[in-house]
């Protein structure tokens, strides 16, 4: 239902990115990537949790070198974090990243960025161009975030310049710590730029307001078909970035199917412990695939037309709660009841779906 | 920096909603109408959380009555949330309720609107058609949510039907539980019609995800400009859905200034412990009012910028972490005191700020 913007295709590691593929999401470790053991414990928990773009920091040779290993040891492609020291990206690249992000903001020698334009070319290797308000060039730095403007000019012009050097798998961000200038700076240079847009709101903040406001941000440029690949940036485990980038996707239809647990927010009329059983149901729910609508409603307002809706549903009522599966009451029964009834339920649709989940 | 689509604005008890007002926050008690004891108890909190906006369902003649002791003991307008009986909306009118929501989908009687049309409009009542995906009316009701452009037929219906029944202030809403759908429609309503919108995804789900879908839903929306006043539906205490909705609109610069903790999601570079010092301070800043900007910076890459950006911010480095205060460096200290050093700051300017806190 969103008509995503037209961009190019490009191709990192095996996840192809824009020319509407599907929306890719990305996290970044936060061990000491030198620290291999570490850094391949968090990188299994991640894959884990379904992402598909994994970015590492490349803050000194020891790191670039780790790579090597890194790369070997997961499924998904490797893009090297590179800030100061562009000897480190040239060192990344031989190590076998698959990508480079590159920030206009911290590496001012052209000398150094020519080097990489060169070596990611002849490698095929991946460049994004990010930018961030924190570290935006001084020729474009304006007061608080950097104006969308001054972010976007300093993108194009990174782009511009990687594009001359021969570069041809490029990826952009204009990433700011202000939401509203975040969509605007990324709905201007959507306008400007045929890459691919890497999307998300840096420095969010801690887990639950820093996924607001990622959701915030985020969901507001992919509601008007801007993104091609998204990182949701919280002082948190990697691991919940991933779960809030996939819970974004979702919200939006463009997230492979899983299951979904719809819950009224409960009034004067509930009549059964929705809260309890709506968070009960999606903890049992995590982890399967496939799509599987739940409806949880206190009472008969929307019950039974959620319910109706939903493949299956409990509905509230004075004296029992009604179980609905594809559209149709199935069962009746005592309200104190209601969670064992409905769980016993999904496990039987769950079990039809594959043998093997039982 | 949002540009708002213009309504017409109306007044719900002494909370204007529309024509370019501030954006109202909006919750619902969960407790029994009829038990005034644990409803007044529970507006309490919710008041406390700065909410603007109060609903309470009305499903029988008790609670109707109840409505006279609750509407006195709150400053918040209270609006009667009324389904199937529409004798209800006349009797929740006659005990001071400033508002009553009408579902064009559980009130089928025209006489039963009528007459609710008339006491409204006599006593200045706002009359909300809030139209709803899981309880559409039967000549619209379509396959899964009811399509977009049925939940907006049926909701301008209703309008038609009350403007010309004498009522001059209406709300509107056409909630769905998916949310392009809910995107959609309020897309397409907002062009069709000048009263002001009261944007919501219904039934969201559980505090975690379903905070996640209304902040892309209903943040989508406001980035667009679209919507007056906003409730979050989650299965959780009401208390949790004006966190979430405050926060929502703080995130797009909608809502009254207050900190704010800019954190970054830490990786290799890290040098100080990014995440249990911007959680402490969030938890410490909490209920504070005023703009504050604070940021806990990992390292030397956005974190100088960020910092400056900053009123106050720290920095994490190789030996030791730098406070900032107004873009100057004020202080270098060793990096297990950052927590206690930041902390010392912020208290000194929210002392300076207001004698009283201290």
């Amino acid at each position: 239902m969103i008509e995503r913007k037209k961009t190019k295709r490009i191709v990192l590691g095996n996840v192809p990115v824009g020319g509407g593929e599907p929306i890719s999401v990305q996290t970044m470790t936060n061990t000491k990537t030198s620290d291999i053991k570490a850094t391949l414990e968090q990188i299994g928990r991640i894959e884990c949790a379904r992402c598909d773009i994994l970015r590492v920091a490349v803050p000194d040779e020891e790191s670039a070198h780790a790579l090597r290993k890194i790369v070997k040891e997961t499924k998904m492609p490797v893009v090297a974090d590179i800030h100061f020291d562009w000897r480190l990206a040239l060192l990344a690249m031989e190590n076998g990243a698959d990508g480079i992000r590159v920030n206009p903001g911290t590496i001012a020698s052209r000398k150094g960025l020519k080097e990489i334009a060169k070596e990611a070319s002849q490698r095929g290797v991946v460049v994004r161009v990010g930018v961030n308000s924190g570290s935006l060039e001084k020729e474009f730095r304006v007061k608080r975030d950097g104006e969308a403007g001054a972010l976007v000019q300093s993108a194009l012009k990174g782009v511009t310049f990687f594009e001359d050097a021969g570069v041809n798998a490029i990826k952009v961000s204009v990433k700011a710590t202000s939401v509203p200038v975040t969509i605007q700076a990324y709905r201007m240079i959507s306008k400007e730029c045929e890459w691919p847009l890497h999307i998300g709101v840096t420095e969010a903040g801690t887990i639950f307001s820093g996924s607001i406001r990622s959701a915030v941000g985020i969901g507001a440029l992919l509601a008007e078909g801007i993104g091609d690949t998204i990182r949701v940036s919280l002082s948190a485990d990697p691991v919940e970035e991933v779960r809030v980038g996939l819970l974004i996707l979702k919200t939006l239809g463009l997230a492979p199917p899983s299951p979904w647990v719809v819950s009224c927010p409960t009034c004067a009329r509930c009549e059964i412990d929705v809260i309890g059983i709506a968070s009960e149901l999606e903890r049992r729910l995590e982890g399967i695939e496939g799509s599987l609508r739940v409806a949880v409603m206190g009472c008969s307002v929307n019950g039974p037309g959620e319910a109706r809706e939903a493949d299956l549903g409990i509905a509230g009522g004075r004296v029992s709660a009604l179980i609905f599966k594809g559209g149709k009451i199935i069962a009746k029964v005592p309200k104190e009841h209601s969670l064992e009834a409905l769980v016993t339920e999904v496990e039987k649709i769950l079990k039809g779906e594959s043998g093997e989940r039982g």
